[in-house]
């Protein structure tokens, strides 16, 4: 077995949490900022310092190649994104970087063998923190994304000059859409990420097997009251449209808790209409996002939602789907290396489903793909808390790094 | 008896319903706005129009004054207030103010014998709709705000120049502070205004006579949780804040349910952090809007309110008051009169208590005062579907004339 340098990765960590340093610990590093070039420069000159050629596609994504010794092989890729949301912390995405630069300069400055081309990538914009969607380039090079639509996407926050083509156009990281990932010139696809969940933490795990991406889906719920004077309507009259939405969430709790321990579903946004505080609300809407890896599972719960009653509390309830996206599968035999490659390396690993969307689960579509999750303190993620212990890190990368040179065995 | 011109009433509603009109029925007429300027400019011109003398304060109230028999008495003066909310209706406040006008022009028409001079006014920016707060010139006219303060309100909406005292100053109706209504010139004020609920139409009465403004505590509820991704969290391991946030709500609705039936109370407003669909929410507040005419009723809600549970779903729930008020008692010889007049008119009437605060409610510790209720279409005020019948509304006026009268003789 491999094993990459703890104090190189240290280093990496350390100094890419510099690009973005938002004063308490973690960054903001929108993609294509300045903050986010200076990352991507530091990628840059760390790769062509060992030896590697390194591209950008169309989409800015950018790709740091080290050759194999047989030419006619096609790319082993690891990689995953350098942006961040804003006060995000120092892990979410560029881990995943430095997992591949180190497997890289591993590979280099030990001079392990190897047949197939190497691949360091750092995906373009996988928040959507500033430009949306999330996943906004893996999104666009394997299909799920028109591109003159994102390239037209406002940016939502003072930052943003313009639209993400315009800050694409001036980064200077637009390159030739031949150098795209593609599944002629690549044959696998690995991420590693880290949890943004307690799982791991829970089950005193040092490696998450990622079997693959939960499926779900995402409802509008809304509820319809009537705008009346706090002072001057009498309760018997009301029609309270966030009462009914309290009733329809405890109502939902209700309903979902009846479900298996591992189904995952969240109330994260109300908006209130007119939200002042001596007015009867009359019109509430919230979301519901429900998530499950049993396809079986899901559908009973949309189902479920489906059969809300009508009427809480005298206000009519309506749903409207905002949009779902059914489970990915990782490939089977990446899968199993990643396991193979924990055990042997003696880390305590479990084999578990993301809940998070990756940029690995579009891929996944093109290529064989798979992902490698390391623990987060907490659970805690998207937020200058979010922290990985660099032993924790260091064994993701040696799993990384092993299972890497196992598929350019195959 | 007397009774005022329907037809005079009617022109004036209509009139009055241009300035602002927002082309669905209702006006925006923000204090001292141009269109709230067209209004004043109607009322001066009117009143110029019977020989009436008006002048302004240095609020920019408006005084329309006409002589009594009797030089050295003091004025009996009525009035409500000519803004609006946004997208308000054309009822609210500027009734008070046609009743007021139409008044004073009935008594100058039908030469009526009266020893008192007789004021007609218009309060500066009851409704704070773009310079909070509400109620903001008959408070600073009876010491309840500093005026310092109130000039250096800055406007809500992009609407406002800059601040209150900016458009008090080239508005061109900043008048002379001697000009304030004061218990000295002063002997008694009487408002009319619509209901603003349904409590008239629903017991089929013409007249509200009001007694006085309910009591009121305004608290903000707050629920704190922890922010974990929506995908990566078992349900176990939440604190949703929003959750807490719906059983807190249910609880105070199943506590306050047991309470006299003409408790009211309204949780109108709500802010979320982060409020994202992805992102268990962390921190919730509502607010708590409670009133009851009984000092015993409102104290044992606060009580109830503040024996909260500590923590919903594992959540710390939290509480604070926003601002409270006491009730606030009109004078009973004027209310006698009220009530006289319209039973002697032949309307029907029922003696109710004031929901909303009014500007007769902070005068109401100056000077001899209360005032006149005319119902509420299906109770709605504050928006465009506000609605008085013409005949509902010439009723209203009818008793303000007779009571006018009636103080006049004592």
């Amino acid at each position: 077995m491999y094993q990459c340098n703890k104090n190189r990765v240290k280093d990496k960590i350390e100094t890419f949490s510099q690009f973005g340093a938002a004063g308490k610990g973690g960054v903001t590093r929108f993609s294509l900022s300045p903050e986010a070039i200076a990352a991507r420069k530091e990628f840059s000159r760390r790769m062509a310092a060992i030896g590697a050629e390194v591209v950008t596609d169309d989409m800015a994504n950018m790709y740091a190649t080290i050759a194999g010794s047989d030419a006619g092989l096609p790319r082993i890729v690891m990689g995953s994104h350098a942006d961040s949301v804003r006060n995000g912390g120092n892990y979410d995405g560029i881990l995943g970087v430095i997992a591949a630069m180190e497997t890289l300069e591993t590979v280099v400055a030990e001079k392990i063998p190897h047949r197939h081309p190497l691949t360091a990538m750092i995906w373009t914009n996988e928040e959507g923190s500033l430009y949306p969607p999330a996943m906004m380039s893996s999104g666009v090079i394997c299909g799920k994304f028109d591109k003159a639509t994102v390239l037209a996407s406002k940016g939502v926050f003072p930052e943003a000059g313009g639209t993400f083509g315009e800050a694409l156009a001036t980064s200077g990281f637009a390159g030739d859409e031949k150098n795209r990932l593609n599944a002629r010139d690549y044959c696998a696809m690995l991420e590693l990420h880290i949890e943004q969940g307690p799982i791991l933490e829970a089950a005193k795990k040092q490696i998450g097997v990622v079997d693959g991406v939960v499926g779900m889906f995402n409802y509008r719920i809304r509820t319809q009251g009537q705008a009346d004077h706090a002072g001057t309507t009498p309760m018997s009259f009301r029609k309270d449209a966030l009462l009914a939405a309290a009733s329809a969430i405890k109502w939902i709790h209700a309903e979902l808790d009846t479900f298996p321990k591992d189904i995952v579903y969240t109330t994260g946004e109300i908006k209130l209409h007119p939200n002042v505080h001596t007015v009867i609300p009359d019109e509430v809407e919230f979301s519901l996002d429900v998530r499950h890896w049993d396809p079986a599972v899901l559908a009973k719960a949309l189902e479920t939602i489906k059969g809300i009653p009508k009427e809480f509390d005298k206000c009519p309830v309506t749903y409207k789907e905002a949009w779902s996206r059914k489970r990915c599968e990782f490939n089977r035999e990446l899968v199993g290396l990643v396991e193979k490659n924990a055990r042997e390396l003696g880390y305590s690993y479990m084999i578990m489903h993301s809940g998070p969307g990756h940029d690995a689960q579009y891929v996944s579509d093109m290529l064989p793909t798979t992902m490698i999750f390391v623990p987060s303190k907490d659970g805690h993620s998207h937020c200058e808390e979010e922290f990985t212990s660099l032993d924790e890190a260091w064994a993701g990368v040696n799993v990384a790094l092993n299972t890497v040179l196992a598929i350019d065995k195959k």
